[in-house]
């Protein structure tokens, strides 16, 4: 049984698929969501079908898997049996839990009531149509004659990690492409956009040449780049940031970062700090060598005892170990050796042309050079042929025409 | 000031683009949709952005075209002015009145609480969740060691029109491409799929050979064609026909017509029978030619005194003439004869390589060809390059694979 359909538990499923074992896939959506893409959908770059696939189609030429939409409900390790708030009850020799990271509020105030996060493909489309929406009752404010509330076209991103640093730069695309081209009632440059990170860098686990090219490419686009800033609270008019100051913004979408899935308190009693579950050499919970934890949720580390980061690349090494490791014990062949991560690089990207990347040992890219390396990457990696020529058209389309045309606002409260 | 953003307010605001008038269109969506493919979004063939475009979008290039994003809330003919629930107001010179047309509901007890409508893109999207979460909770019911209810893998269409007709047919390549091969639990020969008419013909507008054409392609795909069938009420349960015969089904289409937007109760008092707004030979409303009302909202008739088809090309004919004669107006030109339609044909897929299509005067083509010329002719209307090139990936890919990949359960309580 595996539990979870990101890139951790897919790659579970499909490397079992040859091996003379029965394969059961539970995961709480019916498609998987390339997440390295999503802020793509959050800023009408990308429709929601271009980076979901369903999990059933992914699977379906592998005979000896199955698949069941469900909630986890809860894992009983005696028995060795997993229950979905569906009721479906499975029993498993051995169990893969993928169930990756959620959101994490760091316990500040409001966060969960007014701050749009970034980690499954609802949040992206709410994050959208928020967007969309605030420009919208902008112009309607001036078409009356009135004049804007500044905060509601205040757009604040919490966090500089990758993710904080593309929506933020993206936000820019969107300000000029949209806003400025096609509201005609408002100015674009009255649209604020804040990136607002406690640290005194963007980008922590890039090198400093990189970290500060990226903070230069974002403020050349126009952002606001707020290092060293802390957030104390936040309300439904703004963020309330350490010292006190005021930022009135109506959108706030936060990026700080994730915390593991709390299923893990029902497989250990110790949990890390960030909510990870500790795993063995091979994965596997300590006593427990039938259940198998990886990606987002696990706690492996490196070589020098650090915890390896919550990344796309980490889930799928460890899930090929984890599948390795249960071929040898069904076939009796060697097993693997401990796993140990390879880290072949990172990446995020700024906007248009300009991308920072570095790959081990030591090579080193920004500007247009790291955009083509962190496009080619995101094309090869999108899985399934379909979703990839989409992809492909839509942003041969939006780099040729400063277009966004992914942008439907389709489902809310107006 | 132009009411709605379909095929009518679209193109009107497109001819008035190089007049030496200011328009601004009002929709309460921010998009576009092109609703002949609705049916292919509820089936899981295309997704929502593949059929859908922004408004704003579309009219970015016409400097004098303002776009605001609202509801009508009333239409003050007096005073010439328009007031949106979100507190717009916008007075006018010319006014046309161009927002369709709902869902017709003929009085029949329980079809608003109970059965899908298919007018909407939200309506599509939700017809495709509830498809698929019927297999998905059939499969686990399986699972657990159960018999699925009978009904919840019964699908019932009711309307024999062309929207009902492609939804069946549609259905059918869905129970074969993703029933029968990706539900390991579930035995797609179980499932039901049933479109209930009430007159004793398929397609009323078609030639009679062509109605039976599309009938005897619905059977030999599976479809159950109930002719002559009328409907007495709908509960949750299913469906109970004229005479009393219950059929059990958990989902039910709704497709057996429209009637005119409400909207057109405030602009005349005394309106057709199915909600249309009489108007005169130049599409205004009588006593007040600064009105206009087109499309499925007007109740303009052909040279026989009979009620115009409520279909794209006429909303869209009719668009080109209230152009013309407001243009007219404006520049002194001479304006354009009496209004009428100029019927080139219509057509209706059933299914892989399977349409029907008849033109004027006297051609007409079913299977294959009937089918090619439906496609080629959906890719050609369908609005801005990059929908049609997505389209076009989405389509080739499901030719050639029977594949549906847009079907992601994005909203819902699951």
């Amino acid at each position: 049984v595996v539990l979870g359909a990101g890139f951790g538990g897919l790659n579970v499923a499909k490397d079992l698929a040859d091996v003379p074992v029965d394969v059961v896939v539970v995961d709480a959506n019916n498609f998987h969501t390339f997440q390295p893409l999503l802020y793509q959908v959050a800023t009408a770059g990308l429709g929601p079908d271009d980076i979901a696939q369903p999990v059933r189609r992914i699977l379906r030429r592998h005979r000896s898997v199955d698949v069941v939409l469900g909630r986890v409900d809860s894992i009983d390790l005696e028995a060795r049996s997993v229950h979905t708030a569906e009721g479906v009850a499975l029993t498993y020799d051995h169990l893969v839990v993928a169930v990756g990271a959620v959101t994490a509020d760091y316990g500040i105030p409001g966060v969960n009531e007014h701050a749009l996060g970034l980690k499954t493909l609802p949040d992206a489309v709410r994050v959208r149509n928020h967007i969309l929406n605030c420009f919208e009752e902008a112009n309607r404010i001036a078409l009356r004659g009135g004049q804007p509330d500044p905060a509601l076209l205040t757009f604040v991103v919490v966090g500089g990690g990758p993710t904080g640093v593309e929506v933020a730069g993206e936000l820019a695309e969107v300000r000029r492409a949209i806003l400025a081209k096609e509201f005609r009632d408002i100015d674009a440059s009255g649209a604020r956009l804040v990136l607002v990170e406690a640290a005194d860098h963007l980008l922590r686990a890039f090198h400093p040449r990189l970290r500060e090219r990226a903070r230069r490419a974002l403020v050349a686009r126009g952002v606001e780049v707020r290092l060293g800033t802390a957030i104390e609270q936040i309300s439904e008019g703004g963020v309330v940031l350490a010292g006190g100051e005021e930022l009135p913004a109506r959108t706030l979408i936060w990026a700080a970062g994730v915390r593991a899935h709390p299923l893990g308190s029902s497989l250990v009693g110790e949990l890390t700090a960030d909510g990870r579950v500790p795993v063995d050499e091979h994965l596997c919970l300590p006593g427990r060598p039938e259940v198998r934890v990886i990606g987002d949720l696990a706690a492996a580390r490196d070589r020098r005892g650090r915890l390896l980061p919550q990344l796309a690349p980490v889930a799928i090494q460890e899930a090929h170990h984890v599948a390795a490791s249960i071929t040898s014990e069904v076939t009796g062949r060697p097993g693997p050796k401990p796993f140990q991560y390879r880290d072949r690089g990172i990446m995020a990207t700024i906007g248009r042309s300009e991308a920072v990347a570095q790959f081990r040992p030591n090579v080193r890219l920004s500007g247009f050079l790291g955009w083509v390396a962190w496009l080619g990457l995101h094309l090869i990696e999108l899985i399934g042929f379909r979703n990839r020529a989409n992809v492909l058209v839509n942003w041969a389309w939006n780099y040729l025409t400063y277009d966004r045309g992914a942008r439907l606002i389709l489902e809310n409260g107006r």
